[in-house]
């Protein structure tokens, strides 16, 4: 049985009272136990604004981002370790464990690579200098500058790796400490994580720690220099925004939601058009990945009236054909719920959806699972569901189910209405709009832009080269306003700006260049 | 007796229930009535979400930089009867009255230049293309796109014309329409701004609006689209960003709160220097103007121990050469608190540092008052006070004494405990740093940037183009961490960047290159 512990002030901790036992999804077995606390949030704090930040401000971007690029080679270099615990602990197939421990990896290396030419500087430029008096003798200038303090990286539990390293690689090269809080009930990944990554070494003394159990005491602590990034629930995330004292000391929040993601199909295409294979292929894969538990999945699917029986035919074939059972078996292509709670909401969501929508396919739990000993196992059925008028509309607007479950939303086929039905979701991670009319994909891609953080236009030409809808790239902004949480993350160098601070700086001309000077 | 009303709903509102007496802050007579409420919030939104977000899709950039252009000409045009309203309901001097009057015409004018040749656009594309493929076929690219909400700018009392000013002039650049609540006790000049620009025709249909009265039931109905951008106390901008209803639907608020902005004279500098002098003007000034009532203003003189006694008498005896008074006397050089609340909330500061601190000069009331009837008015007398131990320096950090007052706080002479004593503050717009030596500048100007909004860097060389140290500008941000609210205004692009979106397109490059191609 893996035990795993708190990694707080350089050391592993026993934490304190009876450990909390996590399990596997698929048998229901407990597999690991986690042993919380044990230790004064203040401790971690000192630790991280001493050692962590000295560690930091010894190194400029260039060390840093050798730093990233070591990390991303460590947690390849024990790759198969890891995707064992996100299997045995999160129920992941082979193929999103790798989702997710590759994303990790893959977002260090790209951060790496894109601050290794930055040199010794601990400040970036930004923007062009700004006149300020005639003759241009007084100038102004602004730079992002470390903040010297603490980041607290708050993750959820469908991607412990990933969403633990597309953090990190924006604050470490931002010069922060990081504070990892995992999800407790998928920390074995995590904990895994840590451990790879303290035992090889690579991690500067008080940059990385990493604490099971509850986070108030430490978000009490926190201060203007300091920045919590939050993934998870709008709910949760609203308690986190609206904590009394990181109100009080303007801490930087940042919150990244679960979403009403949508895919459109365009009012011009039939069935015989590729840009409506690619919108097949896309939307099953963004409903059954990971079980549905992306919160980048789509979860609408707005399609012409005319084209709905079509949709339906063909996704429910697909999903039909569908092999569930234990993510362990290699024919196996999609696992559990992560845990039981999750199944239980999933549940809930569909019961409630089935009394508003027509039910299209999907069992609560399929009675055909491989490998999956008798009513064992977290299991829940890839549903499709039809909304079939306003009452409908409002239930599948209501709130997110965060399992293998999508509705279609039928559409007069315009642009206007397309774009209206996608921001009924009120803020979205990302939406996808698949046409070959460029009038549509730019009047829909506009209407849709102010309620997502990222828009993906597809047209039959994407054909062979486009990318899965749900996969978040580090060169592009991860984020989206109103029930997406209103925040911001990754977008190259945008991710790093949220870690650091902005100052004007302001003065005759020479001092403000000579000072302002990167190395 | 002049009568204020909301205008709501392209109309002046007759208010609901008594009116509320402005004062003359100089003599204690009512010199206006302002008429709160009798409106929905609902309808406020309701016009400006419609008639208002019409208006402002219909122009690009162009014309809404035509629009503040405009602006900025009518409130130029009626600023002799802007600076009477200012005298008369704030208790400025003239030369105060037209910090705010010109600041607002010409930040509107600055923001009118700065995006003249934008075009036809509405969307603002950010950074290069990204390659998101080899071969670059499919491509990421950053916009900032309008939100389609509105801006709800709550303003505080002290700048009526150029708080709005600076907010409206981004928020309607980025096709926003502005909801303005002025703090009720100074409304008069806001007022006035209200007549002017309406009944010169310049705002078109919804794009304006002002509420006198509480903004919580419109607070409550603001969704992830809207904005808000609040100018006051820390304490009433926690009330705000802690509001439930704004946490849920993740609308962003941005907060610019006082601060303890510090002017710090370097360790190498003498009574001789130069830049000594200029320390002493920029400091004088920081002090007195529009009565210490900035939230920009000095509230700490970091002086190094072998210049505070020369530090203490050359201010004291500027400071008691002030004339205070009736300001509308063109020898009076600061006149009275803008409210009786503020009289009495300086007061108590002056008492409370007074028990900690030694006080170098100023009366709480000055005994001298040029042109005031015996005992009338909100006076304070400018103050300096000594630092002496570190019980005092807590007094000095406990809160802002919002007057004419200062602190001085000795130190060693070293950039690294300059840099300590101004980061006690824990927060500030501005902070200033007059020094000769290059490294001095540059240790104490990287120590304080995490801590400051901006940072101004004085040395000789200055001399005759240097900037008043409190004067904000429109080229560069504004704003601060921690106390100072943690929001950023102003910034030239960057301030209409956060009353926008911004959004990443990805998809084959020539569709992603066509759609974002800027008019």
């Amino acid at each position: 049985m893996s035990k795993i512990y708190s990694y707080v002030a350089g050391e592993f901790q026993t934490g304190s009272g009876d450990p909390v036992p996590l399990w596997n999804p698929t048998t229901e077995e407990t597999c690991a136990e986690a042993f919380l606390g044990g230790f004064s949030a203040s401790s971690v704090l000192q630790h991280a604004r001493t050692e962590g930040l000295n560690s930091l401000a010894s190194m400029g971007f260039a060390d840093r981002a050798a730093l990233l690029k070591k990390m991303a080679a460590v947690l390849h270099e024990h790759r198969d370790a890891l995707i064992e615990t996100s299997i045995v602990n999160g129920g992941t197939t082979r193929g999103g464990a790798k989702f997710d421990i590759d994303g990790a990896s893959g977002t260090l290396a790209a951060y790496a690579s894109m601050a290794k030419n930055w040199g010794a500087s601990q400040h970036r430029v930004d923007g062009d200098s700004v006149e300020l008096s005639r003759g241009a003798r007084l100038l102004g200038k602004h730079s992002y500058v470390p903040r010297g303090g603490v980041a607290v990286l708050i993750n959820a539990f469908n991607f412990p790796a990933w969403g633990f390293a597309e953090k990190a690689a924006s604050a470490l090269l931002a010069g922060m400490p990081v504070i990892l809080k995992p999800a407790t009930l998928t920390s074995l990944t995590a904990a895994k994580m840590a451990e790879i990554l303290v035992e090889s070494g690579v991690m500067p003394a008080g940059t990385f720690s990493m604490i099971l159990g509850s986070v108030t005491e430490l978000l009490d602590q926190l201060g203007p220099r300091d920045f919590v990034s939050f993934t998870g629930s709008q709910k949760t995330g609203g308690i986190v925004r609206s904590s009394e004292s990181l109100i009080r000391n303007s801490v930087s929040v940042n919150v990244e939601a679960d979403s009403l993601n949508a895919a459109v199909l365009g009012g011009d295409l039939t069935a015989d058009a590729d840009c409506y294979q690619l919108f097949l292929r896309d939307v099953f894969r963004e409903m059954t990945e990971k079980t549905g538990q992306k919160c980048t999945a789509t979860r609408r699917l707005i399609v012409p009236e005319s084209m709905v029986e079509t949709v339906a035919t063909d996704l429910k074939e697909r999903l039909q054909a569908l092999k569930v059972g234990d993510p362990s078996l290699s024919d196996v292509r999609m696992g559990p719920l992560a845990t039981a709670q999750q199944r239980d909401d999933v549940f809930a969501g569909m019961e409630r959806l089935g009394q508003h929508l027509e039910r299209l396919c999907g069992e609560n739990r399929p009675s055909e699972l491989l490998g999956v000993e008798g009513g064992k196992g977290y299991f829940a059925g890839a549903s499709l569901f039809l909304s079939k008028d306003e009452k409908s509309l409002e239930e599948v607007h209501r709130e997110e189910v965060f399992g293998p479950v999508a509705c279609i939303l039928p559409y007069d086929g315009s642009a206007e209405q397309a774009a209206e039905l996608v921001c009924r979701g009120e803020g979205m991670l990302v939406s996808s709009l698949y046409s070959d009319s460029r009038d549509f994909l730019r009047e829909a891609g506009f209407g849709i832009a102010p309620m997502c953080g990222r828009v993906v236009l597809v047209d039959s030409k994407a054909e062979g080269y486009s990318l899965p809808t749900g996969m978040v790239l580090p060169q592009l902004i991860h984020g989206g306003p109103g029930r997406a949480g209103g925040g911001e993350e990754l977008g190259g160098e945008r991710g790093v700006h949220h870690f650091m601070h902005r100052t004007a700086f302001q003065g005759s001309r020479g001092m403000v260049e000579r000072i302002l000077r990167e190395e």
